[in-house]
């Protein structure tokens, strides 16, 4: 499994730094943040490391959609623990952001163990995910374009049928609008979204889950912005705010 | 011929603003810096807009090196006007930039005739090169991880050799080194350089330029940075002292 680590300057034995970390969305690696958000910036100022799952397992012998589609297999994991074959071999990536992945890093790596967690689209998805259900596994979590109700749209079921068979019962705890609905300890939340994210409507979703938060009163900072597009240029108009968000609850 | 343009939102027919041209490196888009450097949040705060020409001509009809190689022909055109054949036909990228492209965009876009040039790596050579020879067409000039003395290293000796034949008299007006011991109208000059540029030594050769500046008392702000290398990291780390420097002289 290949990830991307940012230390601050600051990180040392002695003084172990709190971890944000990220998940990309459908097609990326562990790269594309790495090289086009230009987080590094404010994770320096704020003495934050920043680590960079890549978004599937990768490898000769790792299952791949047999249609070579972009949205199913390597790079779009949807980070869940895959029920079905041939995807269950390698496809557990839940248990790997959640555990595998902090436990090596907080044994090797200057870090504590105080997480945050945010994403983009697919990685949205994953990080909301996550966080509604481990919210005592970090302090707070954010997304950019999160994929909100992957039960309903076409990235989601496709993907939840692959790894997780057809009943939807077994989709629900991969959904953040159906488990912000059931969350109990609630965590501070952080959504942007542009309006003109030619998958806001169909994909995303954004609405379903702020309604759904706001009937479970559960608070969210959701803003739209107008204008902006699903590309990395409104993550890295945005990431700065995001990391000034998490280092509020790192501290 | 391919370009991008950012434009900061105070940028109107009425309030017209300056302009900083990027010139990229070897087997660069006009994409690269784009999506990498972060420069439009500074560009923003300064009110500048950024230009970002591709690297050489393209297109089926285009030439490019038989030999497919990274460093001669399409997105290494070393910003010079070819003299020779088959590159003389399209490889004219020294009046382009000097030209036809702020000729084309101070028509058509909300900017005035104010420009500053900049550039990374083979497009700091370009940078250092154009405003040196054309002082009163720009501003200021910047370069990270400039190649300095190109007529000495295997990249311009190549390329020159290729593009302006064997007679290095030719090669002259187009090396900052020589250009710089021979300039009457100083302008404004800042180069950053990392100091674990894996092509320091054999390909850039700053220090070269720094000495001919100093015996021609030209005044060059020259930094040179412990450990960072010749990647966009380092262009993302330094490009808002860049901007700022630029922005100085702009207004």
């Amino acid at each position: 499994m290949t990830f991307s680590l940012y230390l601050p300057d600051c990180a040392s034995k002695k003084t172990p730094v709190p971890t944000l970390y990220w998940l990309s969305g459908l097609t990326c690696s562990d790269d594309n943040f790495s090289t086009k958000s230009g987080a590094q910036r404010y994770a320096s100022q704020h003495g934050i490391a920043l680590v960079i799952p890549d978004t599937s397992p990768r490898g000769d012998d790792v299952a791949d959609d047999p249609a070579g589609e972009y949205d199913l297999g390597l790079g779009a994991s949807f980070y869940v623990n895959a029920t079905q074959a041939p995807w269950k071999q390698h496809y557990q990536m839940y248990d790997y952001i959640l555990e595998a992945l902090p436990s090596l890093l907080e044994t090797h790596c200057p870090i504590n163990q105080k997480r945050a967690i945010a994403g983009h689209s697919m990685g949205g998805h994953g990080a909301l995910m996550l966080a509604l259900r481990n919210p005592t596994a970090y302090q707070s979590v954010s997304a950019l374009s999160p994929i909100c109700q992957p039960m309903t749209c076409p990235w989601g079921k496709k993907a939840f049928s692959a790894y997780l068979g057809d009943d939807q019962e077994y989709w629900k705890p991969y959904d953040s609008s159906h488990l912000i609905a059931h969350s109990k300890h609630k965590l501070p939340i952080m959504i942007d979204q542009g309006e003109a994210d030619e998958f806001l409507t169909d994909q995303l979703k954004t609405q379903t889950l702020v309604n759904a938060a706001q009937l479970a009163n559960y608070p969210i900072a959701c803003r739209f912005h107008p204008d902006y597009d699903h590309s990395y240029y409104f993550i890295a108009s945005f990431i700065g705010d995001h990391i000034a968000f998490h280092a509020q609850h790192l501290k």
